[in-house]
């Protein structure tokens, strides 16, 4: 992978985004809101998420998938369960219109659900568990992708990369966060590593005839295998089931299908889960909340790291600079496309 | 593993296990439940948590930890949250009682939480989501155990097994069900092997020092391992906080330090979500549960295994045959329990 990286600041980042977005046709809410989110995945030097991904979202527009100015619809479906419909927008916009919803029906339940449908997604869900579990609340969310992942004992892709992201509020800091891949590898590391003609790390892809393989390209004609064997696997299939059938939405398959072969980000669906601690608890429950801080301890005073840790050093790093490193040749690509698309005028 | 083998009527495992716990001191309702349970999981065939649970009951008492007879407490916390008190017995017939407090609150709120609180806790979890599902419901459920699991990064045990399990409605067939501990290898197996002192399979625990072992003695000293390395970790975390701090109840390092060297089965919590596909589709729920069809369809097409099509198959067999098999030195420790504990004149 390459590892030639240049520093730009967060606010060269965020123009650069908007300003392209805002050209590519990408409404004024969806081109802040992807930005937002981009930018942070960068600040937090979450590379496969980062920047990057600036170049999906255009290519969604040039390849006539997404509505880039889709307004979503909340919808109130059940004391506990809200849905937003993203009308065939990007996934954030619709994350954003539904979140609201979510944190007063599952402060009010106790637990609540809300299902993001009809969304093309690229994001990572540790922005959207971190951005609930700063309202107190603890959250799971799962989505699934394009079908890139053999099940468990299979030789043909069915699941998606399919992640489980998982928030907890942490008084007086930030919160425990994880977000993986139930594939063995990322997506977008598979991506980075065909771009950078690096081979990928044993054990996460078979090629066409379902023979390991380490070649990314063969990869991407065969299929990556999840992480953890039959358990990922079980995972990956709960992921499939929960994003998909359960709120009415598309499988990695079926969002395949939909794809059609222009190779842009998954279109398909997403569930996230808020539970309440205060409403398990009541007034006990910020004790308990701290009782897990002893949790905390005891996996770091032996020197394992928590999940999260590595991004918030960064961001940490990165924000105090207000700049943040970015691979070379991805500003490079972002730059070009930016340049093509300003008028010369400008 | 010993592959000794005895075949016992369902009726008389029934019968047998009744009776052993009656005489222990247990209530009828514990009795009854508990036989229920242990008498299901050795009818699939699932040995690890089969009759074989019996004995750990059988200790509970012994060991003066168990309520033998206690009445649950069901409390309705919030619109879709309800709290099953086991008032130190067993977590099955709090979960008894607190399911169908669950099932109605999804069913009318969308989604929701059963908290089993204060319970002793021997079975698998899978028996609990199967029922939840044969209700139409999707069902997840955690629980954590005693901490013999070290985390991803270091050497000492904080986590348990941490099971998670999850449960999927299918129109006219066994639900879709797996549930699988979070450490390599399940703590009942561990005790098999120390029962047969045969090897551990290679990266499952390591002993007192870290280093990597396959002596179950030394695993016992020493702390198992976490499947799926850091993703798997992460997800034994999160259930350490669903199971623990979220509902008010003991992590497995607490559950460990309330055992106090009793060396019985943990004490502590388990939350159970249910989601109410109907809520989140309306009419159009079955049709989308019918697509999850489609799913399982493509990962049994290509060879490989749903995750509960081999306990289904020795359920039928067995269910059909009216017998099942059991090893042959858990039913002659259980008989040999049994007679002790039988007046003579009988």
């Amino acid at each position: 992978m390459s590892d030639d990286f240049e520093t730009i600041t967060i606010d060269d980042a965020k123009a650069l985004g908007e300003g392209m977005l805002l050209a590519a046709g990408y409404s004024e809410d969806h081109a802040r809101t992807i930005t937002d989110c981009v930018v942070r995945a960068q600040v937090d030097e979450c590379h496969s998420h980062g920047l990057y991904r600036l170049i999906s979202c255009l290519e969604l527009i040039e390849r006539g998938k997404v509505d880039p100015a889709a307004t979503p619809v909340v919808e109130d479906r059940a004391p506990a369960i809200v849905r937003a419909d993203a009308r065939r927008g990007v996934s954030l916009v619709a994350f954003g219109a539904g979140l609201p919803v979510l944190a007063e029906k599952a402060r009010h339940c106790g637990i609540a659900a809300l299902a993001v449908n009809n969304c093309f997604h690229f994001s990572a869900l540790w922005p959207e568990v971190e951005r609930i579990a700063d309202e107190g609340l603890v959250a799971i969310a799962v989505t699934v992708s394009h079908a890139w992942v053999a099940p468990a004992g299979g030789s043909r892709p069915v699941f998606g990369t399919n992640p489980f992201s998982f928030g907890w509020p942490r008084p007086g800091k930030h919160p425990f966060v994880f977000d993986f891949a139930t594939s063995a590898i990322a997506r977008g590391d598979i991506e980075l590593h065909r771009r950078t003609q690096t081979p990928l790390p044993e054990g996460t892809a078979i090629d066409a005839d379902g023979k390991p393989t380490t070649d990314p390209e063969e990869a991407v004609d065969g299929a990556m295998l999840t992480f953890g064997g039959h358990k990922g696997s079980a995972l990956s299939a709960m992921i499939e089931l929960l994003a998909g059938p359960l709120i009415g939405d598309l499988t990695s398959a079926e969002s395949m299908a939909f794809d059609d072969d222009a190779k842009v980000t998954p279109f398909h669906g997403e569930l996230i889960i808020a539970l309440d601690p205060a409403s398990f608890m009541g007034h006990a429950a910020l004790d308990n909340l701290k009782r897990g801080e002893t949790l905390f301890d005891a996996i770091e005073g032996q020197g394992a790291r928590l999940p999260s840790a590595r991004r918030y050093r960064a961001r940490a790093r990165n924000a105090k600079a207000g700049a943040m490193p970015v691979r070379t040749n991805v500003l490079d690509e972002l730059r070009t496309r930016a340049a093509a698309s300003t008028p010369k005028s400008n």
